[in-house]
């Protein structure tokens, strides 16, 4: 069994992105610029954002944070994002999510430019990521397809089961692994709530991605030997015992299912690193599609 | 076994659309006016443009064929695009594919006003459409949702194998069948040229919409009794005893597979008729939403 390192594979992409931005510095160029905007003060947030925000800074991008109070209006909220539209020093910004309950989440993903859109929800990315068009892909997803191919997993021909069908995970992964070129060409069964025996497919899988966000929902008698294990679940379980409180648990019965996968990612430390590292990935391509475009 | 009779439901659509139609016209209001252009005079793609105009006109929508030359140049038909785009008259238009090879096709099309693009194939759209927003679903695709609603054929559940990974049916009908809401919910597995042991996966489904374009691909052999089966191909086949010169054929080998099948389309009679009723219920909704809109 060999464990899918997001967190060594991270490090590496981010290694790759600094020596990129070394050579921007040598050579006189503007470094990418990623702006976060955060409303309000959930603490799971200003954690996530915290950490994209060090991130850039680590490998020498600029980066703008915007804090801004719980009591923002859906109307200062367009206005901000429209200023970063019309920033031209800013290559990408993210939104982010949850919004307060009064702002209307997909209206403001709507008003995102979509060449500043480094999150990739907005819909002309999400289509031009489904019909194999240049765009930015969604970190998460895009994360999970360069981790396989760092480890040289197989996917073509390879039957994958996908196991939820979120937007920002389940959906757009299964239309990434069933494209044509590297890397993909699976055959892809998308499963989820309304499924019926989930277990009779996801034996049958070569690959399975399981994004449903039920602590320990797989279980070794779902899958066969060989199985290749991608865990997107990041489910926080109350536990007294430990000082945050918490712990992160994924969908997959670690314990059961490593003894039977060949590539199984650990959680945390498994598709939760990739996905900061392809959130600077994606900043990195929104300079140097400006820097041509302009 | 009941044939999914495509023609029948799709003269329903038309005999719904016209009655709204009726309807705005005893009101004083603006009938929906879809706009249609073709470059070059290849003989299928005349054919099906002109049973698309006439499709309009005999529902009472107005139409408008732009019908240009073979030479026309990719910075001409922009222009054009941009016209039609501007002319508020217009509520949509579809620019009839494919277009001679010195014109960049996707140029084109991301070049559409995606409020206007009944065809669905702006990414805008594309992506609206798998992120579950307001969008136009372009019509193969949306026709055969249709034509299983109409039929009650129960899709909640059950998988569902698409054969075909094309971005304009085998794609956009794999998410719609996998969404949440009625006439949808399914299990869906995706299939194509690269897939392993693929009759294994076809005798799982109870539902196949096979959209390949290989005649006769689908055998009895490769389904179960019992299984729901669209038939997307329109291939023709040369046919010298036939006035045409050709006959068209499905993916599906109907005499044998007919026998298994609980609901079959008919090629023709099936899937074709539904695509262009689809058509014109987008310029439908295209009139409703731009009048909601001004």
């Amino acid at each position: 069994m060999t464990l899918l390192d997001g967190k060594k594979i991270s490090d590496q992409i981010k290694d790759e992105i600094a020596a990129e931005v070394a050579g921007m510095i040598r050579r006189g160029e503007k470094v990418p610029h990623l702006a976060a905007v955060i409303v309000g003060s959930d603490g799971a947030s200003l954690t996530y954002v915290g950490s994209k925000v060090r991130a850039c800074q680590r490998i020498g991008f600029e980066s703008t944070l915007k804090q801004l109070p719980e009591s923002t209006t859906e109307e200062e909220l367009l206005e901000v994002v429209a200023e970063l539209n019309a920033d031209s020093d800013i290559d990408g910004y993210i939104v982010q999510l949850p919004l307060p309950r009064h702002i209307d989440e997909q209206k403001i993903l709507l008003a995102v430019n979509p060449d500043k859109d480094v999150d990739g929800f907005h819909p002309t990315n999400f289509g031009k990521m489904a019909l194999e068009l240049e765009s930015f892909i969604s970190a998460t997803p895009y994360g999970i397809m360069e981790l396989l191919r760092r480890y040289n997993v197989e996917t073509s021909g390879k039957h994958a089961v996908v196991i939820g069908r979120s937007n920002i995970v389940g959906r757009p992964i299964s239309i990434l692994l069933s494209q044509k070129g590297e890397g993909a060409n699976a055959t892809v069964t998308l499963v989820h709530s309304r499924t019926r025996n989930l277990p009779e497919i996801t034996r049958q899988a070569d690959i399975i991605v399981s994004a449903l966000g039920v602590p320990n929902f797989l279980k070794s008698d779902m899958v066969k030997e060989g199985v290749v294990v991608v865990d997107v679940g990041i489910t926080r379980v109350p536990d007294a015992s430990r000082e945050r409180g918490y712990y992160i648990c994924g969908d997959v019965d670690f314990e059961g299912v490593s003894k039977k996968a060949s590539f199984i990612t650990p959680v945390p430390g498994g598709v939760g690193p990739m996905t900061i590292a392809m959130l600077l990935k994606n900043t990195l391509l929104a300079r140097q599609r400006h820097r041509t475009r302009t």
